[in-house]
């Protein structure tokens, strides 16, 4: 059966993955090697680099021509062969890291593919025979022992796109930051544009990529599941935890790696020798810069990726046991996946305005440029989920609820991904307010580093707590009324909905590390400060776009996770889940616990292995001579090895809390305790991931706000070396973690716990409970 | 009918009164004025001081004749005059500090006693007509309005209670700290034995008041409630609600005035002016030494009376429409009485252990001392409690389980009882191993201060969220078997378990703030710096003591809480909180988020006033000539005063955060909603409440582990004002306000609300639900 879906979605992803290769050849055509670079501008007086700029365009507010100059001044072919130099390094480096994790990953992936395939395949004892399905009455399903072996199968797909997704955007990053740094000597806005496109090559080529392979994998699960859509689409869940159990380890080892550099690295040498940040001679500088493409980007990338899979399998798995699987209505049952094409569309437009259609042209353009990112996309693709509502939905259907059936109409659904949508917009600007320097919260933070660090920290924590609040009132009425309108479907599209336009979350997402490595090369490429000024600008913009991009992913963890959640209760045949029931009590109270557990070792990795770096880094300096004066070369790979080796180790531990608890509980005690820990863990880890986030980004952009000293406010703070410096460098320190380690890879404990549970549904209610019995 | 119950329970309450007594005239044999202690020593060689010496005993290890000479050369006239002079403005603080928080309590009681009579009168639009029993079918009970009458009485008898529970502790710490100084001059010895005995006198006050006012409101409302018994006990609840809601304000307003006067001296008298703790030099001195008074003995005593009222309120509610109530077996009825009764024998007979069987000789048994307490108390109350429940309770009976009837034995509700308790020493273990300088834990946070403060609060923090694995498990253990056994009954009695030796744990809690001012008082008073380690030691095997407190006061709110929760539901006639309700899950969001805000509101608190407090100590160190050099005298009343109006101020929104959110859930959104909050607060809340306790714990023993310098570790980390050092002083600050301010006001949050929507579910279940409806 072929529908317009079939032609809309490969199309839309084809058209996403268009626009991401054209996107990086404009990003390319920028040259980093110091020969062609040199050759260029003989050429035609450096307009062979000028690919951002259009004829006659000045470069930015404080002088083009100068500038120019200067670019040449500080470029010259030595600072681009240096430029040239430090990104191979970094990219080496990311390079050599994510190979080695992928090794480990590869052996897990195998070890786990094996445990999923046994575990379903017991449910009937790997009968080969059909079964009566579980919700179409009277008609007969395929085997419990196909569902192993597809889910198995949807499993390694998910991973593999996953590890794909991030591996992409490392690459992707890792050129780009060079070449953000040689378009920051043209000015800001060629710089911002070499940042900004690169971040959407990465945000357009994951979500085309997702969207593409899972149509493909539901077309060719298919040809075996024929008209046993229930089946087909409970394999494909296996997908979700694929793509999920891979961003974990992401995350995780990418976080630990990223800041047990950067806090190593700002330990020592701001800390104790008073040198720059980037500073070459700091031997921790390069790990510093290849924890920023492991951590934010391959990690971040495989993040929401995994939301998004998820969010879309869990979807189509409730939309496959409503009426759209009952009617076999294609159109209707891909709805998630039309949806997020739709989206592919939205952010393409979105994209050319920061692009092409408003430029940015001066340093205070930079965060407006972004923050209208967020508000045009949600407001095109507002009218994309009307468009896609009425013509792919029928007017009337039924959704399945808990056992019983509920009545919703198209209109529905279009509330139900709009209020997603727009919580995401909501959540987006309350991250913005609380952690940008622009306004007082951030403000008040600095202003409390006038008493020392004791009373910053206190004041970044108490920050932190006070700005979960709305981001929670954005979830509860998305959930309330979505739940409301359609059952746990209308959350799963809720949660699409809010990463409808991930494309362009990602590629603002992006943009911040990319611009932080652009500006650590040219710091180490001996630029001048006015280049270095630039790239600050655009990083200072980067912090807070990280924490907006936190948010949004916290929050459609949310609900990607009560999504799964439902989906789970549902796989499992409950009807209700009874907080009076002990068992269920329970789980929610060790549950509403396991974000602590789980921080409380990823937080002790940094620690740990921040304290390994800085000895190091401390040794090179007292054993290496001349290497404070800069006539020495430190030992950058040592650092290297050290933040790769504590990455990969310390991952293990919690990777293994956030695998195991699901399979313990189900196991032993049961669906219903089960059910009560991924509640108890959902609401309780929302809580502790918004605040880690925010607390960190703060504390960063309140140290950049003394550094910068745009007020009078913040001259009286610093400068840079001040008391109140000082106290601001320790905050950030300790918001490192918070916000780049233990906050991120919460979303992906409470979705991945919740997408175990739903593939090994079918288990825990055939065999689970062995001690709750 | 007249029981062997109204014999036993006055009996020990009487008994728990006059142990009291006892132990205060013990203490009270301490002289602190110059002249009867010049006195006394010229008319017997200083026997007269040593009320707590048999004869011949040795003082302490380290030469008892060298200390006796060295006493006199400390204190002769002059510095007793001093201590008597300081001890005297502590008194003065404290008191001004609680007479004007209690106009203002008093102001708010008046009018939340009106909200509670016309919300629960109007239940049947103030009718005075009997009304059909809820419960028991077929029977009159007493019209609404006089629930509300009698819940407004009993509320007010609460709130009464409550505060004078906080202000006798407060009185009879004033009075116990400088005679701990004096008797620190002999020795550890007697110095342990003052401090522990004024403990004890405040454990057994209030424990004994505690149980004696509700025993004779049950026989007065009784006189008019006649066999209404669902009614009675119903009304009763009233006094849990009095006595939790004076507890929060007491809690919070005397949490943040302690904290704004510890953060505030340490920030400029530590860390700016290196000059010690409690250097009389300081002007925020005497206000710090007050906020140990009216926020750790004040706040924690009216925090665990509330505790322990509600618990009993429960207990009693739940067992009125049980069997016990359908049989009207007084007896049974007060079983939760009788245990209370028995755990006051038990408390007395423990407390001889430390006071007379075994006596503190040296610095390394006061550890050891307070822990024996525990254990020896936990092991006798086992053996009380089978006593109780063997004679108290028939062999069988049936206990309400929300609308069904559960048969339960007497056996079940031992063992439901007995696992609260162990549970208790279990989370005060665990709580000691994370906070006890003794173990690694600490010992890691200490190092870690080696690479600076960033580290150690990184570790702090890690620490803080590992401690709360082995509470939670404890916690879930009890609810499960309670739960399982004899459903919200169990639960209750759980929570009394864990709380029937209170008299013991306020004891060694109240300990702890005594031997923290009585070495404040030695340093004051200029003593050598023998007596100075002496209640140091004292001090820092009392922050331990705290932490375990706090362990055994957040341990027992989240029972209380969740058996007032089951109350509360039982009385809004719910049978079922689905999970997959929208509306429930709502509530479990937004109450999992409570916690945050509320912290956010009181770590702001702290941080802003401990803000005021540092420019007006700075501004005295610049204004008042002389004064760093000890020639002149500091402002100490001006710094009162800022902590005194800041306290008052801030207490507000918080305080304002508990007491609306239930009755808004309840009024607007209903039961189902106002349910889930409760659920969410009390899984969140816990979580939140222990990790801030024993991160905070954690960093103030770090601190005073770098400070002792005991063992080679310590040396290489220290001495006192080395880089290491003045880490482990930052962490120390921010734990402040995490460990005495946010943690424990937490406990509170979560039992308030679950106290109100018991005492306004009449309400909620009548008109409740204006907007969900």
């Amino acid at each position: 059966m072929v529908s317009a879906a079939d032609a809309v979605i490969p199309a839309c992803a084809a058209v996403g993955i268009a626009f991401a290769v054209w996107q990086w050849l404009l990003v390319s055509r920028v040259k980093v090697s110091p020969y062609s670079a040199a050759a260029a501008a003989a050429r035609n007086g450096g307009a062979g680099r000028a690919v951002f700029r259009p004829e006659g365009e000045v470069d930015d507010d404080d002088g083009g021509c100068g500038d120019d100059e200067e670019a040449d001044g500080d470029g010259g072919v030595a600072a681009m062969a240096r430029c040239a130099e430090i990104q191979s390094a970094i990219r080496v480096g990311a390079n050599s890291f994510l190979f080695t994790q992928y090794k480990y990953l590869a052996a897990f992936t195998a070890v786990f593919a094996v445990v999923i395939f046994l575990f379903l395949g017991s449910v009937h004892r790997f009968s080969t025979e059909s079964q009566p399905c579980q919700y179409t009455r009277g008609k007969a399903c395929k085997p419990a022992l196909a569902n192993a072996v597809f889910s198995t199968i949807a499993f390694l797909l998910g991973a593999a796109t996953s590890v794909a997704s991030g591996f992409l955007g490392m690459r992707i990053a890792t050129a780009a930051n060079a070449r953000t740094t040689v378009e920051a000597r043209r000015g800001i806005g060629p710089a911002f544009a070499a940042a900004f496109r690169s971040g959407a090559v990465m945000g357009f080529l994951l979500a085309s990529l997702g969207l593409l392979v899972l149509y493909v994998a539901i077309k060719v699960f298919g040809l075996y599941y024929g008209d046993d859509w229930e089946g087909l689409y409970e394999s494909i869940t296996g997908y979700g935890l694929g793509g999920s159990s891979m961003a974990l380890f992401g995350r995780v080892g990418g976080g630990i790696y990223t800041k047990a550099a950067d806090v190593g690295a700002d330990l020592v040498g701001k800390v104790e020798r008073n040198i720059p940040e980037d500073d070459p001679r700091n031997p921790a500088v390069i790990a510093d810069n290849v924890g920023d493409n492991v951590g934010d980007i391959a990690g971040m990338g495989s993040d929401l990726f995994g939301s998004y899979a998820e969010s879309t399998c869990a979807a189509l798995f409730v939309g496959s046991i409503s009426s759209f699987g009952a009617d076999h209505n294609f159109a209707a049952v891909s709805y998630p996946l039309l949806i997020s094409s739709a989206g592919l569309i939205v952010c393409l437009i979105t994209t050319l305005f920061a692009t092409d259609l408003y430029r940015v042209k001066t340093v205070d353009g930079v965060a407006p440029a972004l923050k209208l990112q967020l508000l045009i996309s949600t407001v095109l693709m507002t009218v994309g989920v009307l468009v896609v509502t009425f013509t792919a939905l029928p007017h009337e259907f039924t959704m399945f609820d808990f056992g019983e059936v509920k009545r919703v109409k198209n209109w529905h659904l279009f509330f139900c991904v709009t209020i997603g949508l727009w919580a995401g917009l909501a959540i987006g600007f309350t991250t913005e307010y609380f952690t940008s320097n622009a306004y007082s919260p951030v403000r008040d933070v600095a202003d409390s580093c006038r008493t020392g660090a004791a009373t910053n920290v206190i004041f970044g924590l108490a920050l932190g707590y006070k700005s979960v609040i709305v981001p929670v009132f954005a979830i509860a009425v998305s959930i309330y009324v979505s739940f409301t309108l359609a059952s746990i479907y209308g959350i799963a599209v809720a949660a699409l909905g809010m990463l409808s336009t991930v494309a362009t979350g990602l590629a603002i997402d992006a943009y911040g590390p990319i611009s932080d490595n652009a500006g650590g090369i040219a710091e180490m490429a001996g630029m001048s400060h006015r280049i270095r000024q630039r790239t600050d600008a655009l990083d200072a913009a980067g912090n807070t776009t990280a924490a907006i991009g936190k948010g949004f992913a916290i929050g459609s963890a949310a609900l990607v996770s009560l999504a799964l959640f439902g989906a789970f209760v549902s796989r499992a045949g409950m009807a209700v889940i009874n907080v009076l029931s002990p068992k269920v009590f329970v789980g929610l109270v060790v549950g509403a616990m396991l974000p602590y557990w789980f921080s409380a070792m990823t937080m002790k990795s940094v620690g740990s292995a921040a304290l390994k770096m800085v000895e190091e880094v401390r040794r090179q300096f007292a054993a290496i001579p001349g290497l404070m004066e800069g006539r020495a070369t430190p030992d950058y790979a040592s650092c290297v090895r050290i933040s790769t080796d504590a990455s990969l180790r310390e991952m293990m531990p919690p990777g293994a809390l956030v695998l195991l608890a699901p399979l313990v509980a189900g196991t032993f005690f049961g669906v219903q305790t089960l059910a009560g820990l991924l509640a108890g863990a959902l609401v309780s880890g929302v809580q502790v991931a918004i605040s880690a986030s925010n607390s960190g980004g703060a504390w960063d952009n309140a140290k950049k706000y003394i550094e910068a000293g745009a007020s009078d406010h913040a001259k009286a703070l610093g400068p840079k070396g001040s008391d109140a410096h000082k106290a601001a460098v320790i905050g950030d320190t300790i918001g490192d973690p918070l916000k780049d380690t233990s906050g991120p890879s919460l979303n992906i404990l409470i979705k991945l716990m919740a997408v175990e549970s739903l593939v090994f549904a079918p288990f825990f209610a055939a065999h689970g409970g062995l001690i709750f019995k």
